[in-house]
């Protein structure tokens, strides 16, 4: 189907389409008129989905907006303070061909206005076996993602129109800002004015620069973002010409237009918009492009300051880690020390962005917490974006803590790699590295571990639970007890023995005496997962009876393991032999199957998010 | 413990503290010289919380700073084209106190100047019992959060020093710009230059500005968000002096500052940032502010171009409604139709904002869904925050898909009314209401309902399954169920009526012979949730069981119910009398539990998350 947001630019382009006024740009080369009723729209996001409406991919000259794209590459290849000697940020307030320089510096105002164009445009150098211009074109060509070129035939009408930039050129030679042949400078200027791009092209480029500087389709890192940041700074405030003001209060997106008919803008972050519309305002601005970018930046909210993030707390919830208990089937008296000391290890579940905002939500939490907890968590899977400030903010908390015997522990997901922090405190020594756990169970059951150890119940693989004494029997009598334990085969196992296997028939009731087992299932995405870890004194396989007598785990020693099984033989013995002690087996494992459920009934709650 | 936030505050005072430069403004009441050395920095976010070092709490002259409340009002009291008339939004690279007004129009350049202060000081009207002074100063106190006051001292040295402001009130008077006695806007706008605030009222003045006008802690709504873009975008461009293009490009965030030494920050929809340092350079700004703004702008990340929010895609998952099947128990037949037809019902799991990328993303997924999929869910409730745009895209969407016989269903959580559509269709006539659900359960039980209507298996609730064929039961012989269902007791329910309630005593394995039962369990929070609904030939009761013979759920009658009871009465004396049938029964019970663990934990490894 269609997408609202195509419906949306198509009707956009049919009401601005309506919008008369405004003169081509005369310059041209013969039989290459413009055509004023020429109109395309075109929108691309950050991810590189490219919506377009009108004339998408005619070819037009770039112009002046080849200007911060060039501007960029000077800064990239010499460094802000070697550019900023030569061209000054300020907004001009003057037409774009305007002949002033500032009267104390000799510095053109800015980079967006033809002074500082050329400027910048004299300053670049070949390199690497390739021209200036080449360099120029290449790096358009990186932005747009295809290979742009310059026009020769563009080119050669500009250079005869070119008596005010001729002017301009040997001006900034005589107070020095050109150092070098001033007529190079204006050759490579308009020849960079001369690449030819289309409405489409334009919008990828714009996209560039809000995906901070990296092509949105091919992924390449074209511009640094301090770069990007300076460039959009001196756009918003000196790219639509004498309309600096005006343009940032009712627009609010850094913005290039050129005389050639396009105008680019740029939603930091989110999107690049293009247009293409050939007559031009009195300041040079495309009349259509300048109305589209009004009514785009209204309906779609884009204006800076509407654009800004909502400071909206990254903290969704703080928990106690009893909400979210491991897998680790824990013994009675685990449970005991868990549920008394469990309020001393929380979660912090965090969403979002952790930039200013999020970052001190997050930081608050986390000081606010009593100082009787001792394991922080900090669920951070559900992070998509952080700053310097929160690498800097966590590696603070951590080595407060870490002060106080307390201990952060993180929980990355797969994806959040830039989070990672293994402090180094610097003046305050090295701290102990942060535990990081890609999943929340791995972290909850690393806090229980630390949290047995430390209260008094320490995990005890060498446990063991006499079959007799296993908790699922507890309702039989010893003598009951006895006899079914007799009628039971003794087994070992090595670590990592596959015990049970996915699909096996029914195998017996298994006992564990001693050591651990892993329970695994395969989930929908065939991926395998730990269900959980039975210990000494739990039961397993007798789940194949729920599921037409086909075990639907497989079940894994963890270390050494001595189990105790009643097979189905010995069970169909037991029956005939004794069916009064046969009921009471079935009704305890009954009983024993309903605690299950009750439990996973119970987490259901708990869980239920929906 | 101590917040890294404000461990930073503290050495970022401490380093700029050594700054030196810079000159107190000299006009102050006798004896109240300023003290070069005091300097304080406050940072208030947008939820109210203010982190302060420094001289946070004593008061100084507003001064300038007042310039953009006092234009927030004017906007506020006469609209932006009143305003507009009498004073321009462009920068003017002018220094605050220069003679200067547009060649053309006579206007002021921007309200940030004095001259465009005086003009709308001007305009500025008393109302309500309440002089224009009043009016100026409450609305200064409802962004401070508490009362302020005009100083009378200040003010009576200021007026002995406002030659160059009176010169410039009948400059303006002269061309009309101020329409009333100009000594009477320079009184009102040396008394509105002479109120008092601390760091701390400064910071709360700019969070209020960054949180689209709307006081962090009073929550009160003293601007309006489009009176706000348009301070913010005047102060961006034009709020320090002469230095506009610079500051966009090193700092980037909307400022203004004042000669009684403050200095004030916005962060649009993330904090405020205010400074107090009486030290000026020659251009009326703190020089210790400035370098504050700077190194925060850098240390937090938030110039606007990278404070500008990622655009990532909002759609966190697109999957079959039988990833998560509702906990309406279905019948094998109803299972296969749904298993069949599942895939023509979609979730789409978004999350994040709904700016324009994160709209875009959400738009995109459900327009690239096959025309298969007849029910599209967007499941909301992870959504916290959203434009205009989002909810015309939204209406939209339900528009194209109501064309095409689809249906777009609605999850938002307890907390996005925002969101609820009932779009009106405008041109294209009255679509059908959009289904909103608050939960994800109930939507998917809404898509299983109408895919079981449409694809054949209709739900009835007349549906009638004996005892004799209970699915429990169909491991025994036919003669066995005959004598269990003749133990049993049989009972009827009215709608609403709770049959067993949490707490009571095992009461006996029942057998649902004919409508619907709802079972309710209370989770952590103490919220009663629904966990299932079970149908005709489904058991319950028998779960008292597993959990000390208590029942853990409370069940609740859905219409009129028919039910078979197995007492525990009847259970003892069949064991008494027939223990190779209760031996049948008792394995019965354990497979059904195991069906149900089983199918918990198959669940568990569908959502396992972690």
């Amino acid at each position: 189907m269609e997408s609202p947001i195509q419906e949306y630019l198509e009707s956009l382009l049919a009401d601005v389409q309506r919008l008369r006024g405004g003169e081509p740009y005369q310059v041209h080369p013969p039989g290459r008129e413009p055509n004023p009723e020429d109109f395309g729209i075109c929108l691309a996001t950050v991810d590189g989905r490219v919506y377009s409406v009108g004339v998408a991919d005619q070819e037009f000259s770039i112009q002046s907006i080849s200007k911060p794209f060039s501007y960029g590459l000077a800064l990239a290849d010499y460094g802000f303070d070697a550019v900023d000697e030569k061209v000054d940020v300020e907004p001009s307030g003057d037409p774009f061909n305007q002949i002033s320089l500032a009267p104390v510096t000799g510095r053109p105002p800015n980079a967006m206005v033809n002074a500082g164009a050329l400027a910048v445009a004299s300053m670049i150098r070949g390199g690497g076996g390739r021209s200036a211009v080449r360099r120029i074109v290449d790096t358009y060509s990186r932005f747009a993602g295809r290979d742009l070129s310059s026009s020769r035939s563009v080119f050669d009408v500009e250079i005869r129109h070119s008596d005010r930039n001729h002017a301009l050129a040997y001006l900034l030679s005589s107070v020095e800002v050109i150092e070098n042949d001033p007529s190079r400078a204006l050759e490579n200027y308009l020849r960079q004015c001369s690449v030819q791009v289309t409405c489409r092209d334009l919008a990828l480029m714009a996209a560039t620069l809000a995906n901070g500087g990296t092509q949105p389709v091919s992924g390449e890192q074209v511009f640094e973002i301090d770069v990007v940041e300076r460039v959009l700074s001196v756009m918003m405030t000196s790219g639509m010409y004498d309309d600096a003001g005006a343009w940032v209060s009712s627009v609010g997106m850094p913005a290039k237009s050129g005389v050639g008919g396009g105008t680019l803008a740029v939603l930091p972050g989110q999107a690049g918009l293009a247009v293409f519309s050939p007559p031009l305002d009195g300041h040079g601005n495309s009349v259509r492009g300048l109305e589209t970018c009004r009514r785009v930046s209204k309906d779609m909210e884009m204006h800076f300051v509407r654009a800004a993030r909502s400071g909206r707390s990254a903290v969704k919830d703080t928990m106690e880690i009893s909400r979210f208990p491991s897998r680790v089937r824990r013994t009675e008296e685990e449970a005991e020390v868990l549920e008394r000391y469990g309020d001393r290890a929380r979660i912090i579940e965090v969403t979002g962005d952790l930039f200013f905002a999020g970052t001190e939500s997050l930081v608050r939490a986390v000081s606010e917490l009593e100082d009787g907890v001792v394991f922080v968590v900090l669920d951070l899977r559900q992070v998509y974006d952080a700053g310097r400030l929160a690498r800097q903010m966590i590696t603070g908390l951590q080595r407060q803590l870490a002060a106080a015997g307390r201990e952060l522990v993180l929980v990355t997901g797969e994806e959040a790699p830039a989070l990672i922090v293994h402090p180094d405190a610097g003046p305050h020594g090295h701290a102990a590295p942060v535990p990081v756990f890609q999943g929340l169970g791995e972290a909850v059951e690393y806090c229980e571990d630390a949290l047995l150890e430390r209260y008094g119940a320490p995990i005890s693989a060498t446990e063991r639970v006499p079959v007799t004494e296993s908790p699922a029997l507890d309702l039989l009598e010893e003598a009951d007890r006895e006899r079914l334990a007799a009628l039971m085969e003794h087994r070992f196992h090595e670590d990592g023995d596959v015990i049970r296997r996915v699909g096996q028939r029914f195998g017996g009731v298994h006992f564990i005496v001693s050591g651990q087992i892993n329970t695994i299932a395969t989930n929908p995405l065939g991926e395998r997962v730990r269900l959980n870890t039975l210990g000494a004194g739990m039961t397993f396989g007798e789940l194949a009876l729920g599921t037409a007598d086909r075990q639907e785990t497989t079940e894994k020693a963890v270390g050494e393991v001595e189990i105790m099984v009643l097979t189905p033989e010995a069970i169909e013995v037991l029956e005939q032999d004794d069916p009064a002690l046969a009921l009471q087996l079935w009704r305890a494992l009954t009983r024993d199957a309903y605690s299950l459920v009750d439990r996973y009934l119970r987490e259901a709650a708990v869980r239920l998010t929906y």
